[in-house]
């Protein structure tokens, strides 16, 4: 998987890519081309065999600001609607990169993680956060509507419809011990922890049987709005084919061996 | 937007719909009356122009005892079918025009809040209770099911699948305590500030960007039974409108005078 | 109802069925034939009218240990995909059955409930935990996908999608702490007052209005992905159907005597 990109950081290690935006001085705001970027990442991402697991980071203390005021709601108010619909489309389909990216995906938060970076750890699999953490799906405050870039369907199934409602209607911010208390945030820790409990979550996933996790992350979006037949149906063909993987024999050949297994992905 | 009804409560004022049910010596139940007045006012409120949000207020500390026993339950007892599916899509209907009616609704909860009125807290986007305040969805104590209403498709969303089998199955009370923990509550009040404090929401809301406040509720709705990718796109399409809108350029322009924007609504 | 199986134990007494796997000396592991079997018992219980709430208790200390390492994983690891997707429908297929079935399940869990154990309890309605329960959806650890007998369906609608994400992708066991915070649990009691708590639970719930009741956990089901509209014109139709129910007209007819009401089930 290349790393080589320009408007965010990137690092692949261990078969864990760990990103982060780049602007600490301004608490890493999003402009059109860091949007466009991270979207084609998360696409290329799908065809890589080399990552098992990304680790998104702050940097500087802080998460992400959201879009540029001056970079993208400046522009955005002067242009057509053609133009505006393919901006919504762009910051939508960052979402659907990384919703189907096929690896599991762990947000470390601190400090502020606001509007379209907000979404960012929405759509992340799982969440940590640091005690300073502050998330703010801070729409409204900008004239805008809660539903952007998938909010309005994503939160409510994260944290409870009546405490998304809250979050949208007023744009205030979330803190780190109602994101944990609400299940948005899987744990919280202090800042200089931060990075190595998320590296240690992902190393765990990356660890773990990778073409299963991979199906497990397919399934969650896929069963969103299926009937439980649908997905039941769905499981009964999506696990038929993990037991055809490798890993599933190596894991049962451990287990007679009374020795943990070692999973290869395949 | 009219306030001239009969069965319950009204008053408009700043923006804001203050209603309550009106027969508080015998807990504010529901009537044939108030079902088909409180639907007919909350469809009305799609086209007013001057309510940007709503508040349900309980009378004489209590939110509402539910469908009368005498004026509602004994009349249904000796109906066709014909009749009775009449009445429940009546009652259903009322779910619908409050879900559909564009503003913002908050419900504050004192004292009983049970059957169709634990509905209409449901129903509401924000809910704020007492110490006091207990919800249940009675419905099998009476000898119904707990599919009431839309109860087991919306009381899920908001608590838990498995919370909300218990509520359903036992008729029995939440508390206001479990309420808060549980996501049905967004806060927790003294009786003394409960209106002040449902008027203080309601407030922040309608001092809001109002078109981009309604868009979120209808997406909120829309997007119930979407797949992820249907809602990501209907988002894309959403918040592309409300980015014409001239509270979008008022912020915008804020921002930059560093001023706190004034919106208008459209 | 029929209690003669002999791949788990099942007594039927008032109205409750209470049943149990029955391997106690190895945490009672589900396999071909107890799965086959569990599935066939549910689906009969559909034509029931004897069985009104099903209690599904530990045995020894421990729910279960989900498929067994020898009797179902080896086996599996030699199949053919055919087979494969005969054993995953199989097992899909006792879920569908536990939904189907008409009955509220409550699950009582102590000790181990791990794999296909843990899917039992959460295909239940409702589940009661011991403090030493540990419930475990170890699918990757074992090197299969998160996605087994509809867990990505249903683990988010219980505890919220970021919760069972981490459940799903790290395979760890959820506490009875963690599972009574998360809503996963309904209570938790020590172990020598489960089986009373559990059996009070459904007791109340075979006192009640069953066939209402039974309509109640059809609708649970069958709402799961419709639209809002879709789910309040659906219990428009199934809440009129019980409102013919003469249950309906006993608790009104008790109701205005000040008397308690004795259901009967029709």
């Amino acid at each position: 998987m290349r790393s080589d990109v320009t408007h965010f950081r990137c690092e692949i290690e261990d078969g864990i890519a760990r990103i982060a935006l780049n602007r600490p001085e301004r608490k890493n705001p999003l402009t059109f081309e860091s949007y466009a970027e991270l979207r084609d990442w998360f696409r290329d991402l799908v065809y890589a065999d080399d990552v098992h697991a990304v680790v998104i980071l702050p940097n500087g203390g802080n998460f992400s600001s959201g879009g540029d005021v001056h970079e993208i709601i400046g522009p955005l108010t002067d242009m057509t609607m053609k133009e505006l619909l393919a901006f919504t489309r762009m910051t939508g389909d960052l979402v659907k990169a990384m919703l189907g990216c096929g690896k599991p995906i762990v947000a470390a938060v601190d400090g502020i993680c606001a509007g379209a970076g907000a979404i960012m750890a929405m759509a992340s699999d799982l969440r940590i956060a640091t005690p300073e953490a502050k998330v703010a799906f801070l729409f409204n405050r900008v004239g805008l509507a809660g539903c952007d870039m998938g909010a309005c369907a994503i939160l409510p199934r994260i944290i409870g419809q009546g405490r998304a409602a809250e979050l949208l209607y007023l744009g205030r911010s979330m803190s780190a011990a109602e994101g944990h208390a609400w299940g948005f945030f899987n744990s919280v820790t202090e800042a200089d922890t931060l990075e190595g409990a998320a590296m240690e979550m992902a190393g765990r996933i990356a660890a773990g049987p990778t073409f299963a996790n991979s199906m497990t992350k397919t399934m969650l979006a896929q069963e969103w709005s299926m009937s439980l037949e649908q997905a039941i149906e769905a499981e009964a063909q999506a696990q038929a084919i993990c037991m055809q993987g490798k890993d599933f024999r190596r894991a049962y050949e451990a287990f007679v061996r009374k020795e943990k297994p070692v999973f290869e992905g395949d």
